[in-house]
């Protein structure tokens, strides 16, 4: 007989069915025994009343794989409405070992790590199960819309031979008996693909050798990231970010309904139009909101982008807001520095619930501007950065783009405290395993 | 004026346009020049008559990058039978420096090791361009048509604490003062994954320090794994390959129509049910055909998986045949046996016009049967499997899976040689760089 998913069970009301799925948890009562049965839709009851059966059950412990065989009879107090009865069970793999947590529980009960060092089960748990399919219905979202405005998805090397982007935080590993570096980001060659193709994407990892231990940073997380040519200035990579954003949460809506309702999340506003503040702006108005005058600071520290989003909410009903003109000396050597404004930059943030998610902006396009930019943060050896100022030298059209982890996004959008919590198998400071 | 590009001339006849683009190639005649302006979308012809004009022109080199505006006006002897004339020209970037190709010609003519060096530049060439977006095209059809199937994407890490998977080739990095090494597959990873979501996917980077200089490897490519659980034998497996090439297939000939046409490439012919001959079966074959008995190899030669697609394609109008049952002592330690057929497994691979495209098949799943897998491969100490072991400890069903390289794929589709041709920025032995 066919396999069919638990949540279809109402589809063969009093029709034989075969299920086959996790002993998500038993239930031995005096007269009746239950066998929660978990599959990749959800959870479906078993009704045990045979003596053999329930002998059977008694010695099949939670998380062993199982086939059962029964009439789907209706039933209002189960789940869906439906259960099956007179079961055959029968074991696809021999009984499971103890988890050392109950994965049947509606919250799993145990501490960070030891749900990170028995993640291979842990991920079992339909919370934990919930986060990453939002993940991947996000990651969805951010591919189709780039790919429905034009952009090309591109793979860019991992392996690098120069730690370009800031020196530091880089790992380094033993290429071929030269020295070599894992890829902070595919900021360089995103830019150097705007020429071959004006807008690109990458869904990809990205390494940064981070040695504290924060609940906020990862060694390792997958990076969305775009780039367009042909901007007039960095409210065209705003637009781009902002309809890539409100890609991403519709996508969330429309294919991980059920999850988000486990999770209970609601998803954030997204006004049609970005909201946007310049950097200026934003210090002046922390300042007389504050009574502290913080105009002068070179960032907006954690406590500004906590102040803005409430602002932004408050004023604009957004959980969003995107911050422009930052510092240019604050920024990478790329920047984009705004013509009109002296020592404030094309660069931009975007802030989801008071914490930056988003950077990005304008980059430079002319290759004597580099020149100058690197010149000016001591860097007068161009050799690393010569494939990079190629693109540049050959005619390199006006152009920007953003990044951001999506663990971070998805951190913010269920509002999970740490980030190791919605992420696979994290790697930090302490843990390489598993 | 808003942008257009080139290809939607032909709606504006008669109307004022801007166009902007690189400068692809300039022919400067007597009476009249042509600009040729390359953009994202393809080319535009425009028409310089004014004498101040030309001598703009003249002044800027091929890759410049400029806007144009003027007139939109029939000419059937342009590209779309329309051509841009009275144009104004509007530099966006410096003039571009030399390059050490000419771009504007049908085919890139240079060396290999030339191309490479030049990536950031000889990308632009529209076969270049087009080889890529055939492959980002194969790659949403492969995440379209699993998510579509149930699968449900994740994101591997790609520094591990062990290299577990064959020993040798892995590169070995410094992990924050240990030793820690970048993963040469999601394998095992995406085998846990089974346990929390049955089916899943990734589309990522692994790398082999593949000490061999050959036209077929790389040092790093974009694997595309998938992985199912609840299967019957490696026949499910093979479905749901063959459903998911049969996916990448549609994929590009729906969406990269106009790559395909300017590359000259017939699409391959994969018929509605899949090829599958056993591998016993093969070398019987071969062996009947060729009057050489290699009835006792214990894997296909490249010479033997050339006969069988040449015998699939001629007998079944094939480009693709499935091979089963691999002798299990030479695949990998998950290999799961065939019961039926000692010595044999239920490994499979695809083979592409010929070559070797995707590997895969039924997987082990009891955890009896690795401790004992392992053991029969000299590895008692199972430590470095503990998190891999875990999941089949704590109830996993059977399962297997599949995987291919997408620059192996695209290679193959292309009919080109050397895999390097279609990976944007190679990493091998030798090149580190750009």
């Amino acid at each position: 007989m066919q396999r069919i998913l638990s949540t279809t069970l109402p589809d063969y009301v009093e029709k034989p069915v075969r299920l086959a799925g996790w002993i998500h948890r038993r239930r031995l009562l005096k007269s009746v025994a239950f066998l929660i049965l978990r599959d990749a839709a959800g959870l479906a009851q078993v009704v045990v009343t045979d003596p053999a059966v329930r002998a059977q059950l008694e010695r099949l412990p939670e998380e062993t794989v199982v086939a059962v065989t029964g009439i789907a009879t209706a039933q209002p107090a189960a789940p869906g409405g439906v259960e099956v009865t007179g079961p055959t069970i029968t074991p696809l793999t021999d009984p499971a070992a103890l988890v050392p947590f109950d994965l049947y529980r509606p919250d799993l009960r145990a501490n960070l790590p030891t749900i990170l060092d028995h993640a291979p089960v842990a991920l079992r748990h339909p919370k934990l199960a919930a986060t990453h399919r939002i993940a991947a219905a996000a990651v969805a979202g951010f591919r189709d819309t780039l790919t429905s405005m034009g952009f090309v998805e591109i793979h860019t090397p991992k392996i690098v031979g120069t730690a370009t982007e800031s020196g530091a935080n880089v790992f380094a590993l033993d290429y071929f008996g030269r020295r070599a570096y894992l890829a902070q980001s595919p900021q360089l060659y995103k830019q150097i693909m705007v020429g071959a193709f004006e807008r690109v994407f990458e869904v990809g990892p990205v390494f940064r050798a981070e040695p504290s231990d924060t609940a906020r940073h990862l060694a390792a997380y997958t990076s969305l990231d775009a780039e367009l040519g042909f901007v007039d200035d960095h409210r065209d990579v705003i637009a781009a970010c902002h309809a890539t954003v409100a890609g991403m949460l519709a996508a969330v809506g429309a294919t991980a309904g059920p999850a988000l309702e486990l999770l209970d999340v609601r998803l954030p506003t997204l006004p049609a139009e970005p909201v946007i503040v310049h950097f200026a702006d934003a210090l002046a108005m922390i300042s007389a909101a504050t009574g502290r005058d913080v105009t002068g600071e070179p960032d907006l520290a954690p406590e500004h982008e906590r102040w803005l989003g409430e602002w932004a909410l408050r004023e604009h009903g957004s959980d969003f807001v995107f911050v422009e003109g930052y510092p240019t000396r604050h920024r990478a050597f790329y920047t984009h520095p705004d013509p009109g404004r002296p020592g404030y930059s094309r660069a931009i943030d975007l802030i989801f619930r008071g914490v930056e998610l988003v950077s990005g902006g304008q980059r430079l396009h002319r290759y004597g501007d580099y020149v100058q930019a690197l010149a000016e943060r001591g860097e007068t050896d161009l050799t690393p950065y010569a494939g990079y100022l190629d693109a540049m030298r050959y005619g390199m059209p006006p152009h920007g783009g953003f990044a951001f982890g999506l663990e971070r996004f998805v951190a913010r959008l269920l509002g999970v405290p740490n980030i190791r919590q919605v992420t696979l198998f994290p790697r930090d400071l302490h843990r390489l395993a598993p």
